[in-house]
Parts: C-alpha cells; sequence; structure tokens
C-alpha cells in the first residue's frame, strides 16, 4: 500500500496537494517556512486531524530554521513558529500535540547558532516531524492489517466522510482499511457518501477511489439506508473523532443513522481509528462535547445560497453513536469487540 | 387555513409564483396560453404532482380558447394543447390525469364557435379547471383534520422534502397537516430535512415555513436521525409518490431512513397522501420502479462540480419504506393503522 504524498518533504520545503481545488484541480504547492504552513492550515489547503499535526511538524523545522538563520535564538524562534502555527486552527488538537512534541525536541540552550550548529539542529528536528508522520503511516497499516480479516471476504462496502490518506499521512483510517482490502485481491465495491455540509465524500473520497482505481458510487447521505438494503452492502466502515471509554463514538454528523440502518439490516458496523481517539477520562458519549457549527455551512453550497436564512440551521458537526450499535473497534493495537468497556481499556496509556 | 396564492387564475391568464427563483426571490409570472404553461412546467417554474396537474388544466383552457380565437375547430384546438402541455414533463402521472379529464369535458362537435360559443365553452371549462383545484384544496384540508388528533399534543415535528401549499393547489399533504396543527395553537416546532440532491427541503419547505410563521431548524439529511434523538422530535410526518396495497410507501429518497430511525427511536411515522396515490394494483413495495435519475444532480450543486465524475453517482430520486415502519396513513377518507392490507383496502375505488 503506497502512500499518498500529499504531504512531501525535502530539505527545505514542504510539498502539499491542495485539497480546497480537489476533485477539480491536482495542484501541488510548494511551502518554504512556518508562514506559508499556517496559511495552508488555516485555509483548509490541508485538512484531516493527523494531516494537520504532520504538516505543522515539517512546518515548525522550516520556520525555526528559517528564523535561526536570520539570526534569532533559539527560544524566540521556538515561540514564534509555535505560536504561528497553533493559531492556524485553534481546536485541532492534533496541531497543538504535534507542535508540542516538535518543542520538546529542541532541548537545547537558547543561545545563537552559528551556521553549522543550525544545519545539525534542523536535520535534527527534521528526524523528528519525519518519525511523526511515519508512526501515522505504521498506525494506519497495522489498521488496515488488523482490519483484513473482518473485510477479506466482503465484496460491497459502504463508507462516511473522508477517512482516506488526505485526512492523515497518506494512507487512512476506515478508507485506508478499504483500500488494504482491495489491494488484497478479489475486487470491492464501495458506496460513499457525499457528506453534508461540507461534502469530504463527493470532493475528497471520490477523488482518492478514483486515484486507487477502486470501484465506487458516490451517493446523497440520505439514500445511504435505502441502499444499504437494495445494494447487498456488507460492512460499513467508519472513522472516528473521539471515542469514549464505553464504545461510544462520536463522528461525522450521519455516522449515527448509518449505524442504526445497519443494525436494522443485520449489516457489520466498523470504526477504524487509532487508540489515541479514544479518550479514557469520557465514561460515556453523553459527555462528548458535540460541535454547532454555522449555519451558513448548510445555507450556501459553493458561495451559491440555497435557502432562506441561514440563522434557521441547525449544524451539528458530529453525532455520537452508542457502544450497541458498534460490531467492532479496530486500531493499530488490534480488534476491540463488545463489551467495549472492557476490550477497549487494554489500550489505556498505549495510545500514540 | 389560507391557500398559498401560488396558482391564481384571473380570466384569461394563470398567474403563478416561480418556484426556480425561490427562496431568493418571490417573483410571480403571468401566463396567457398553453405554450407558456407547458414552458413553466418543463422548466419546473411549477412542480409538485397535484400542482402540475392544476397548472396543465388551466393552461388547458388558456391554450384551447385561444385556438378558437383564431378560428381553430374543436377538435384541433383541443388535440393541439393535449400533446402540447402533457409533453411539458412527460413522466408526470397527474399532468396526464389533469389533461385526460379537461378533454372528457370538452363534449361538443369538431366545428368552429362563434364568438359567443367560445366565451360560453371556454367559461364550461374553466369551470372543470377550478373544479379539479377546489378538489386538491378539499382534498388538503380533509387531511389536515385526519392528522389533526394524532398531532394535537406533539410539539417537535421532522418532515422530509417539500409537501406544501408549492407541491400542491396551495395547502399540502405532509406540510399542510403540519401547517394546520400549527393553526390550531400549542405551538410547534419543526425541524426541515434539507433534501438532497435537489434541495427541496432547503428551498421550497423552509419559504413556506418563513411564510406560515412556524419556528423551524433547516438540517442536513445525515442528521436528521441524531437530532430526532437529541432535540425530542415526537413525530416523522411524510408525504408519498406511490403506497402499494400492502401499504408499503415510495417517497423521496432517504424517507426510509428517517423511518427506521423512527422505529428504532420509538418516535410515531405518519405518511399524509390522497387516496389517489394509493396504487391498488401493485400488491407490494418490491413492485414499485424506482426511478434513478442523472448523476449530475449530485455532481453539480447550484451549476459547481463538487465530485470528480459524474458518471460515478448512484441517484435514486425514490425509496420504499415497509408497511411494517409506518405508524399510520392519512388521508382525505380517514386515517389507516396496520395492518394496512384491511385498513386502506376500504378506499380501492374511492380515490379522486
Amino acid at each position: 500500500m503506497e502512500p499518498l504524498r500529499h504531504l512531501a518533504f525535502v530539505p527545505w520545503r514542504l510539498t502539499i496537494l491542495d485539497q480546497t481545488l480537489l476533485p477539480h484541480e491536482e495542484r501541488y504547492r510548494d511551502l518554504f517556512d512556518h508562514h506559508e504552513v499556517a496559511e495552508a492550515i488555516a485555509e483548509l489547503r490541508v485538512r484531516g486531524a493527523p494531516a494537520i499535526g504532520i504538516a505543522a511538524a515539517y512546518g515548525f523545522v522550516l520556520g525555526v530554521r528559517a528564523l535561526l538563520d536570520d539570526g534569532a535564538s533559539l527560544d524566540t524562534a521556538v515561540g514564534l513558529v509555535s505560536d504561528e502555527l497553533v493559531r492556524a486552527r485553534p481546536t485541532a488538537v492534533n496541531l497543538r500535540w504535534a507542535v508540542e512534541r516538535m518543542r520538546k525536541a529542541c532541548t537545547r540552550d537558547g543561545h545563537v547558532l552559528d551556521q553549522s550548529g543550525i544545519d545539525e539542529f534542523s536535520s535534527r528536528l527534521l528526524s523528528e516531524a519525519i518519525a511523526i508522520h511515519d508512526e501515522d503511516l505504521a498506525a494506519s497499516r497495522a489498521m488496515a492489517e488488523h482490519a483484513f480479516p473482518l473485510l477479506e471476504n466482503v465484496f460491497t462496502i459502504l463508507t462516511h466522510c473522508n477517512t482516506g490518506g488526505l485526512a492523515t499521512g497518506g494512507l487512512g483510517t476506515a478508507l485506508g482499511a478499504i483500500r488494504f482490502r482491495k489491494e488484497q485481491g478479489g475486487g470491492v465495491r464501495v458506496f460513499a457518501t457525499e457528506t453534508r455540509p461540507l461534502l469530504q465524500g463527493a470532493r475528497l473520497t471520490a477523488y482518492e477511489l478514483e486515484r486507487y482505481g477502486i470501484d465506487y458510487q458516490l451517493i446523497v447521505d440520505s439514500a445511504a439506508a435505502s441502499i444499504m438494503r437494495d445494494e447487498g452492502v456488507e460492512a460499513v466502515v467508519v472513522g472516528a473523532d473521539r471515542v469514549a471509554a464505553n464504545g461510544d463514538t462520536a463522528n461525522k454528523i450521519g455516522t449515527y443513522a448509518l449505524a442504526v440502518a445497519a443494525r436494522q439490516l443485520g449489516i457489520p458496523f466498523y470504526v477504524v481509528c487509532p487508540t489515541s481517539t479514544i479518550d479514557f477520562r469520557i465514561a460515556g458519549g453523553d459527555e462528548i462535547p458535540i460541535e454547532y457549527r454555522r449555519g451558513e455551512e448548510i445555507a450556501l453550497i459553493g458561495g451559491v445560497r440555497i435557502a432562506p436564512d441561514e440563522s434557521r440551521c441547525l449544524n451539528p458537526a458530529f453525532d455520537v453513536t452508542p457502544a450497541n450499535l458498534v460490531t467492532a473497534i479496530i486500531t493499530e493495537r488490534g480488534v476491540a469487540r463488545p463489551p467495549f468497556e472492557e476490550s477497549i481499556a487494554r489500550w489505556r496509556g498505549q495510545g500514540s
């Protein structure tokens, strides 16, 4: 399984695939410093929590190196770069986590470095950014391999939102598992929901499926239940934004409806996510805060107004699927089955 | 309950509210002959099966009168007008039905009429068109009244697609029942699904709810299940495109998913439709043909391409909800409860 090279670092620039232009245009952009990386994150040219973290780590390297070159002290460089990157998307947990990890790699006193000192130091930082990226790819591979026995005899799969290479370091969670299943042979057919309001399914998942040569059809979200029934869907595979200690799963709005339909139709419902997504401090789904986003995301599509009044929209970005509708949770550590209170507890403190 | 005056006839013109411009612009258009009415139907300025039938009946009057004025024989006039109107949307059952009924009202020999003959004849035709319109309004009122005891103690309602005045002669089926419930007092709160791909909920239902002063919020289709659960929805009320003799109900794509979620959550699921929607020749839902429409409806929104390849879209326009998920079917004749094979059979041959 070859990663999507949408975040490619060669000294000293980060080349990204601009996701705002997908699927119409496949344009790569070279980013040379932390300003450009922060802009790319803020403008959603890079999105998906793990992908943002990785881009920020590379942006940290570029920014600190550039400021040291300009004669800044290390403390100053680290402070300026960290602040600007973290501000790019204030609520993104992986972004803060990645920047914090890069800061910890800067274990050096604060005085000004000469050129050979800068080169050596930048290379050391780069190793840490690459490690963050590599760990994400390794986790994706492990998730895909653990999911494989569950999908081995499955031909028709339904998925939601974008959980592929574009959202991660290049392989993905749920979509990575589907891609791995396809690459093992035997054929696979995928139904991808368009995923309103932001259309990550139509824009990004369809792009990835097309690239991987996977047979797919895009559907409106509301068609998922009848298509599961009428087209013989054998598994629903989704990602997760946050999983509680009891297995209740917060994910993109619409996930709960898919789980209800899957249960009604006797179709297995799989959640694929890294153990870092499991929040053991939260006992159950009712403690997971749900983000309500601007009504404009519903009332406008591509800048075109489709509804009379955006203030009359209710736009929850996520919903919570109760653990009793989840067949299995698949992480880089293995497969958990109900009762999840017990099966996922063994991963406590082992997350990345 | 005052009808929406979106189809208003004064001799000799039909004034319509142009639905293609809603909700941004409330523009009325005067149509003076059958060409203009056929164009309005073909371009979806008038849509919704009952509304199309009513517009065609008025168009028939305008067209036949204009051709008689130009010296055509009655046979010629009726033939030309009927053909052009029916061609406007070939698959619309109500359109054919209304034109056929208007033809039957033309019981007269084929020779050329003088001016007083034309005036008298046109007035007779107009009475028939008005009767078609009035019968639709009466059916809507009766549906709303029969639904009322079921909705009387319900505050929070979820509905799908547009089933209001705009789709009918001015009152509606499911949305008419919700409006009537609101007008009886006690307050009501409505969640309206946007209804992808064509967004009838966002464009038309939201417009109507706004006009009627009903407290509502627009949601993406995939949010319906979690909103039913999290916002305390007490009833789901939808229309129908075709109901089989056993109560299986074909309706706008997404209806089945709503019924599944309603059952899971113990929320009543009501279908509101005239008896003319019940097709007693069809025993069960698996015999109802499902229309698959162009992928472009998914791949393009407001002319903006959102997906990589429209040929990779699967776009069923309707789905079938099995009768066992339906709590009651409400028509102008009364309320039917399971088993529907028996409860709706009493309406056989009594439809409008």
